[in-house]
């Protein structure tokens, strides 16, 4: 399995991606044919393409992420708190989830599930 | 799927369980057939009478667990991130872990998972 040190250097990309509004370099992060379910439950997204078609969706919201405590990394998992700040619709909205990436031995994000649902969305009227 | 207030109720159950050393409680929590995966990738305990040996174990320690930020709930799942805070061998030590439940139509757990590892043990020498 990767080194924690690469897993945990993948998140915070994953954040600076969001910071830059840079959905090639979230793609990026993931192997070709990884999973994004966001969030858990919901239809995945699969392979490179779709998943750089729903960053580049998400990202034209205007979202920016703030990790929130450390980084967990389990084996080949990592774990992370974070919250969604946007502003939209004249309002600020606040969006508090948890991210699961599961990673292959080239430490790329082979699965990803986000934790989130509406009793964690504020500011959404 | 159970209520989100039913799935929050039950991981703040957790946390006051510990609080009070009361391993039967934290047990009440689980379906008959449950899984706990403590760290995620290790052999899971199965079942009531094993789910209630580890937690049993657990709090033996002396364990505590900080809740992080809010509970996420997510269709049947709920993730939160803590803090397990342990006095043991004469040195304060922490451990950050994020959880997730995922719960039955009864509300009641059928799958735990914990993410954390070496990275994430301060004050264990």
């Amino acid at each position: 399995m990767p080194e924690p040190k690469v897993m945990e250097a993948a998140v915070h990309a994953y954040v600076d991606a969001f910071a830059n509004s840079d959905p090639a370099a979230v793609a990026a992060l993931f192997a070709p044919g990884a999973t994004v379910e966001d969030p858990i439950g919901s239809p995945p997204h699969v392979g490179h393409d779709a998943i750089l078609g729903f960053y580049s969706a998400s990202m034209q919201t205007g979202a920016r992420l703030k990790l929130e405590g450390p980084v967990r990394i389990a084996g080949d998992y990592a774990a992370f708190a974070f919250s969604v700040l946007l502003h939209w619709d004249g309002t600020d909205k606040q969006v508090d989830v948890i991210d699961t990436f599961k990673f292959d031995e080239a430490g790329k994000v082979i699965e990803m599930r986000a934790y989130f649902g509406p009793t964690n969305m504020h500011g959404f009227t």
